[in-house]
């Protein structure tokens, strides 16, 4: 199948974070065994124009590109196989961003879930709707949009919070096509959602979701004796060894299903009925993770002693994003009448 | 002086639609006599993005910037001693314009007198506040204020109902600055507006405001016959010749103050107060309007005979803007974070 006809898949990854397992297990490795399908062309890319929106601290926004750009490349995403660049080096996506934002209704962006959920939150707080919300937020569906359809992504792989931004980018796709492009020939592909029911959310050291604002995270390359730290703070329950034990209310044995196979699984549920000691099954849980993380990490640190290589595979991959972006972008410029003269 | 210590003057050009000699009057005239002032380092260009957010008609779009670069030409603009281009050319631009996105409040654009007077239209003609309001116009402060940044801009000379748009733009440098760089050395100039109480505001042949949306123009570089055609046609009362007339209620006098000298408007003043028939007073001022305009109108036609030159003195532009936006640019990305890694 050449390139032209494989399908396009869009992955964009905000870099104002350190990774953890939570994202290793519900984005990383799934997108990562996903860039090794031959059927399709990958882009991933990290999204430092969309770190802006959330995050004014400009070290943090500058580590977690590091951070996140050595996880991808330690973890087997391959550069040569897929398209792997930095947002901010490709300046076709800030153009289109306005070219777009002249096709897209304010009325849209009104009813963005994002938007929403923060005038609701300063509706309750008795602020203005509008207080602290930036022109970054607001209209950051748009800069989505741009994202998605410099490449004429065909599949976006997203959450469910995601969904809309997508439909919106189809809405904003269509709404070009059609005041500037032919019904033959239109300008952008239209692009559509995948969602995966069974992506496995991560709960955290205290059992809600793991999530950065939380504070409960695993970050995912911790040095060994760090990982057994933080695994060793799970929050358990006070049973004592010998007394069997619910796996399906532990988080010890949530985190241990995304990394174990299906007859560990199997195991550890034996376990649990068989009253493994808390202390047990943490040591257990900190190998299986260690086992599958030790590589990786080894390379993961070997790649973030070497920034500049990082930089080399990130520009080398600009370079092949851009002989998508360029030519899609001198066409929707001509379409829009942005000509040269003579 | 050398350029770094000069005042730089923004002056931008919105490229949808034809010249007409109100413009010439009102703004062209003034800014081209203001850019030989060796003072001043100005920067002139084609806000091609700006017109996108009115004008969803790509020929007349690329006709326009064409006819516009020609016209400012023509009329002297000299590309050596001024920094002239094409916004669209400047891909700092709509960076930049992203990252006053996420330093921009929501509600300073909520409160743009162009955004509010379209959504109290709305109103009363009883439709959703928004309606047919895109993100193009909610947002064009924004890159307005980036067409201004970029350049390290300190006036920018606008209309009156442009005064507010300076603001904002001095507004989000503030806020930049102070989000990310230190006091001593702030990133962006604090951009000031310049009104010139006395810009000329032409009539046009109904005796109104001289306006493309009120179909009352004279097009700049009309060929003589045509340029007579439309000097014919401006509204008179039924005064017959000998009668005496009065000049301060009459559009024929008031097109002739704008390009009369002194002299020629004392003695126009005179021939009506002598009951001048109207037939001659347009005849005489058809002289004087095509006495000022033949031999740019020559150079005009020139010039659209041979667009590619037109488009070498636009990409030398940009060259030369792109040696203030560049360096800029770039340590605005180093200050929000977006660094090459190494």
């Amino acid at each position: 199948m050449s390139s032209k006809e494989k399908q396009r898949i869009l992955t964009g990854i905000t870099t104002s974070g350190t990774p953890h397992i939570g994202n290793y297990v519900g984005a990383i490795r799934p997108a990562i065994e996903a860039s090794r399908n031959q059927d399709n062309l990958s882009f991933y890319f990290l999204a430092d124009f969309h770190a802006l929106i959330k995050c004014q601290d400009p070290d943090l926004v500058a580590q977690s590109t590091r951070e996140i750009a050595a996880s991808w490349l330690a973890l087997g995403l391959n550069p040569e196989e897929v398209v792997f660049y930095r947002q901010s080096d490709i300046p076709q996506i800030a153009e289109l961003c306005w070219m777009l934002n002249c096709v897209c209704a304010k009325g849209l962006m009104n009813r963005a879930h994002a938007y929403k959920a923060a005038v609701d939150q300063n509706g309750e707080a008795g602020e203005d709707p509008d207080f602290g919300i930036t022109m970054g937020l607001f209209s950051y569906p748009v800069l989505m949009a741009a994202d998605i359809l410099i490449f004429n992504a065909n599949k976006v792989p997203v959450g469910k919070d995601q969904i809309q931004h997508v439909e919106m980018a189809r809405d904003m796709a269509q709404r070009f096509n059609h005041l500037f492009a032919s019904k033959k020939k239109p300008l952008f592909a239209l692009p559509e959602y995948v969602v995966d029911d069974d992506v496995a959310v991560l709960q955290g050291l205290d059992g809600r979701k793991m999530s950065k604002s939380y504070g409960n995270t695993i970050p995912l390359f911790l040095g060994e004796k760090q990982l057994r730290k933080h695994i060793n703070k799970i929050k358990t329950n006070l049973l004592e060894p010998g007394e069997p034990k619910d796996p399906d209310t532990s988080t010890v044995f949530q985190i241990w299903q995304a990394f174990a196979n299906e007859q560990q699984q199997a195991e550890m549920r034996q376990a649990f009925a068989d009253g493994i000691a808390w202390g047990e099954a943490k040591k257990q849980l900190f190998e299986l993770i260690n086992n599958e993380l030790a590589e990786p990490r080894e390379r993961y640190n070997e790649l973030l002693a070497n920034p500049s290589y990082i930089e080399d595979v990130l520009q080398a991959g600009a370079e092949k994003a851009r002989r998508y972006s360029e030519p899609l972008l001198d066409r929707a410029r001509h379409a829009v009448g942005i000509r040269k003269l003579g």
